[in-house]
């Protein structure tokens, strides 16, 4: 795959200024409205399944170009229309004073303001994604987290947060966390590589013990299972920013290859800020069902839920190429997965000695 | 509650000395057993139900008088006893390379073993649990450590871990991160002056970002729900080695209730090893369901799967004391449950600020 040029990303402060000008706009525009004696109104971009479409040529789902109009004009809407707008200021307020608030905490704050509690926190969620798609924005720019923390870093990274400067090979053994606020932190230099992110914590030990970090000049990173926001977001910047390629190591099973598959290529319901989190030149290891064959792998067999899986991911236009077609081909004929602790039949050090350079093409 | 005695805790590198000449001294007894012609036999707790016994004094559950018997000479046991030795081998190895191996990797390192695999990673993990109740050691002092990562951490302590001293102020935001092979770390230095153990990651950043840690003289401690055994081991030795009082805060709800019981009185299932885990000192702050009438908190209707749960634990032995039957009673009258984040409601910085120090008492 050819080496993608570096963008030049906008730093967080910049971010949420943007953000910050925006709801500005906006709420001029509603003012502006009522003082011309017209009901406000306001587009937002539909992300309902119909509007969702997938991009080929940057390889990630996206919104298309239907828009709906909530107005306050209308009975029905009146109330959500508010709502909005109470959203959008307290977001504001937030950018503002430099806090955060988890979507949780924005929901039960609701329960103090005039338009009204929220019946559930999927009502308050949804606003907070009308308000990203409307911007183009990460919900994070607009001072509103993920409860979670993203993965585990272990390697030659130094960040900074908010000047606190932190060493990844220094931040105990069992990494640097990445934070909710990711994008305000700062990369001040990096001496890896690569990345190589891996699936399970267990797998992210024996490649830290192993060393593999200094062996393989890697960043490693813990998934932790489906990849968190902030990692998506962290690993989408170590490409971006770093000029890092990143290398995804998961389980040989249609749920490890769609671990993979999300950090590549974006969901498809987050298909209004995929272009802020998809990664496309990011390459799968493995484990492929042609490991499973070659390394003569301990397996479990496919369950029905996994050819279910298998078949579905078949169809899905993220797994539309040679590589993937053949691998979801191959891992139904053999009926059989592998887990990544798999190559411990062979030892403890075997993945990171033999496995991972044969991998990455560095074996002599 | 009056301040206990602080115990002095046997240093990691002396467990792992006690777990390996424990080891050779099992290993000793089976040569002496075969070289005078007698079928080896191991002595081992039984970990069934009615040998699980719940110790007033202590005030956590520990395993009665009984013992089972695995013998060589029975072709019922033969394999079993086999795998056990092949364990106990894969252990004293560990210990003297000084790795670490995770469940996972040690029932697929099995598929080599000339005693056989095992047929699903139940077994080997339950011949694990023999070792540990055998010699009363963590599989942790063996080498064998948990997939996961424990809880996050932040406030003024300075731990080291292999040479490296790590400021848990200066790991990030995230904070620092417990190791599953936290016995292995050193505490260096401690300015705090007490633990504040939180449920939920939300509620966890809320507390950092509003420098509770700072203001409370706290260590922070997000325990991203059921606490891990890493996360627990921690506490105790904050608790016991650095003489810290530990206090918990979940959400208000039976299974909030239960995160902090499991890590004041540990739970059934250890109870060969409670005796490791266990903070019976550690005191539970909320979210009460007195604090959802004092406060008014937005709540949510007790579902039937919590009705059910809260009447069983009415009649768990942990639960025996004045405070909790009160306030599972109280609950079940109320019929709401509420989350640690509805104090939300009267803003962000509330719960820091307000509910905290009058739950502590330090309230002007």
């Amino acid at each position: 795959m050819p080496k993608r040029e570096k963008t030049r990303i906008k730093p967080e402060r910049e971010h949420r200024q943007i953000a910050s000008a925006k709801l500005t706009e906006m709420g001029r525009e509603v003012v502006k409205d009522i003082q011309e004696v017209r009901p406000p109104k306001l587009r937002i971009p539909s992300r309902s399944t119909s509007n969702i479409i997938y991009d080929e040529a940057n390889r990630y789902f996206v919104l298309g170009p239907r828009y709906g109009v909530r107005s306050a004009a209308s009975i029905k809407q009146v109330k959500k229309f508010a709502q909005f707008l109470c959203t959008a200021d307290f977001a504001k307020k937030l950018i503002e004073s430099g806090k955060f608030a988890t979507l949780r905490e924005m929901y039960y704050t609701a329960e103090g303001w005039d338009a009204g509690p929220f019946s559930d926190q999927g009502e308050s969620d949804m606003i907070i994604e009308d308000l990203e798609a409307t911007f183009g924005l990460k919900r994070e720019n607009l001072g509103l987290t993920p409860e979670e923390d993203g993965a585990a870093v272990f390697g030659k990274l130094m960040v900074n947060e908010d000047g606190v400067v932190i060493d990844a090979t220094k931040a105990g053994r069992a990494g640097y966390t990445i934070p909710p606020t990711i994008d305000d932190v700062e990369f001040l230099k990096c001496k890896a590589k690569r990345v190589i992110a891996i699936e399970t914590m267990g797998m992210y030990h024996r490649f830290v013990q192993e060393q593999a970090w200094k062996k393989f000049d890697a960043l490693i990173v813990g998934l932790k299972g489906q990849a968190a926001r902030a990692t998506r977001r962290f690993l989408k910047r170590a490409h971006d920013e770093l000029g890092l390629p990143i290398y995804l190591f998961t389980d040989g099973d249609p749920f490890g290859f769609h671990i993979a598959m999300v950090v590549i290529s974006g969901s498809a319901k987050l298909a209004y800020i995929n272009h802020e989190l998809a990664v496309p030149d990011a390459q799968f290891l493995g484990v492929t069902a042609s490991d499973i064959v070659d390394y003569k792998l301990p397996t479990d067999k496919l369950r029905e839920l996994d050819v279910a899986r298998l078949k579905q991911l078949m169809k899905d236009p993220r797994y539309n190429t040679e590589f993937w077609q053949s691998e979801i081909k191959k891992m139904l004929e053999l009926g059989k997965k592998a887990e990544q602790q798999a190559f411990s039949k062979y030892g403890l050090s075997y993945v990171v000695k033999e496995y991972l350079p044969a991998k990455l093409g560095l074996k002599s």
